[in-house]
């Protein structure tokens, strides 16, 4: 497969501009552009800008085409909404059916303020688009010195352990601790746990079905409930399955009734708001202060020596290292920014219609 | 294999009366009973009476046999640290290196006050002991009208993904919401997550070690770190492998970051009071107050047609019924509240003998 390698400054800027010239104030469209230029720099292809052509699409009047993502108000702007009651740990973001990532951001930087107060904090998003990758946003918590965990739900595509029709979201669920005390300078990165609750993700098909590349086995059935290894079955009513059996089934049905329930948007397979919820994800974001629960110097240094000892552990066979969670995309961070990020020929191809039409010039 | 039918009166009445025996006050003798006996109601005999033994020798000095549990103080009561700074929605416990289940349940009537108070909390307990079954404590959460998470981190027995070396314990992870609006009485039991991140909970390899039986591919590796489905290799120095792969690796580090990180007690493979934590459990718990993020009745009511219609859904071939988390759970403990608990006869006669040893008299 032809690819196209780009710079990420270059691949932020046309994404903004894109976003931009979808009707997006820039502060906005710069939090979506790094959002999905951050999503390609840790490997995670299926959350970057091979986006931008299905995100512009959403954005504007006509997106029947898409049953999911269809009513994303490009010039809205999330707020914080009023407290309730004095006292209390937990916020509300009302996202306005804008852009995902900029009321992430501000759930995200809301939790933390609140969580320097309050010790744990938590705040949901209602009306709230796609958010991208999760990891995002808890690792900016993590760099700032907390502890964050976040999950939430989205259409259905995945059947429940046993069953066979799509009825949960594949549910993301993250979780993310510093590496150093306070904000993270130049310290090392946080250990990052991010992963879809399905045994794949969504994203993960389409690179596959583009590729003509089966799945692995236990990832997904046909429409008659029949396994299959097909990316395609998916396309024609089959289902993705919950990772580790009926143990990610659990994780994912916590995130509909924590995420979808929390937010107030419903669940994936009962939606509140007509297609409301199908339309986004419903949100949940928690802190920990770490200073209050234990000293905080001995939290990172004890970190620190798990992550030492961890890496310094006997692989299994064939393997060359054993990693921490977030490793993964560390590296591959490291490396993009370093050499630039690949881009495959065919979405590279449609990112390009999408800028052609909207008279945002690629770069040279 | 033999066994004896018990209903489950007579065995608290039989744990509590072990329990009280080796020097435990009442009240935490019968919250220990409660637990184990609760366990064997929901069908998860790994935690229930067949503990009983073991407990009783971790609770006298001359423990040294065991590395794992080797200081339960019996009459050591938990303590409701004071609180640091006002406002906050955390607390902490310490418990004393009593027993754990008695622990668990203080702070789980803490963080449900303190919920209702800031609408999301969470309380660690330090010195804790085997807390027992998670799903207890979410449950009785959940049962009082708010949402619970728990987790808490063990002694090592658990490879890293991609590792061979056992450095995380068994790590379980639980979550519950009601499906009643406050105080459950006698409405439906809670949807109820609980499950240990490795791929098969060590209590089971027992069980199967016991009966001569394989367990299932890809749970276990031997010393080698060559997989295996022998339970036997797991005690001659072999390794638990995470459930679901990376993903379920993801969820046991957090385990170890948050339960034995915000307790205080240090991670498996870096415990912080030499063998301390390898003692017990590093203990965290949270509670949501749904009515401080939305309408509690709407809530609970879209639970039930979630629950509904999860329920009704199309079985995989082969499958009866499609569950939610919980459903086992709750099916096993009407059956047994019926039928009486099956105790297989070995266990039986360990238990009798500990009894034995304490003067307690058996159940005619």
């Amino acid at each position: 497969m032809h690819t196209v390698i780009v710079d990420r400054r270059e691949l932020h800027e046309l994404a903004r501009a894109i976003i931009a010239a979808a009707g997006t104030p820039d502060d906005m469209a710069n939090d979506v552009a790094e959002g999905l230029v951050e999503a390609n720099l840790c490997g995670h292809d299926s959350h970057g800008v091979m986006r931008l052509p299905g995100y512009v699409s959403f954005s504007q009047t006509k997106a029947e085409a898409s049953r999911i993502f269809n009513r994303v108000r490009p010039a809205a702007r999330p707020e914080l909404m009023p407290e309730s009651r004095l006292g209390l740990a937990i916020r509300r973001v009302d996202g306005g059916w804008g852009w995902g990532q900029p009321a992430a951001r501000l759930a995200t930087r809301t939790v933390i303020a609140q969580a320097l107060k309050t010790g744990v904090a938590t705040v949901t998003i209602s009306h709230c688009n796609h958010v991208g990758r999760l990891g995002e946003y808890t690792a900016m918590i993590a760099e700032a010195g907390l502890i964050g965990f976040a999950t939430c739900n989205a259409g259905p595509a995945v059947a429940p352990f046993n069953g066979r029709e799509r009825l949960f979201g594949t549910n993301p669920f993250s979780f993310a601790v510093p590496r150093t005390v306070g904000v993270r300078g130049d310290g090392p990165r946080p250990i990052l746990v991010d992963f879809a609750t399905s045994g794949v993700a969504e994203g993960k098909l389409q690179v596959a079905q583009a590729k003509g590349l089966p799945v692995g086995d236990g990832l997904l059935i046909d429409k008659d409930g029949q396994p299959t290894s097909d990316p395609a079955a998916f396309y024609d009513g089959g289902a993705l399955l919950p990772m580790g059996l009926h143990k990610g089934y659990g994780v994912s049905v916590m995130a509909d009734l924590l995420g979808g329930g929390l937010s107030g948007m419903g669940f994936a397979c009962t939606p509140r708001f007509g297609e409301g919820n199908l339309a986004g994800n419903g949100f949940l974001i928690t802190a920990y202060n770490i200073s209050d629960f234990v000293n905080v110097s001995e939290y990172v240094s004890k970190v620190n020596e798990l992550y030492a000892r961890v890496r310094s552990s006997q692989p299994a066979r064939g393997v060359e290292a054993v990693l921490l969670p977030g490793d993964p995309e560390w590296i591959s961070r490291e490396l993009r920014l370093r050499e630039g990020i690949p881009i495959p020929e065919v979405t590279w191809d449609a990112i390009s219609k999408t800028a052609a039409e909207l008279h945002v010039p690629l770069p040279v």
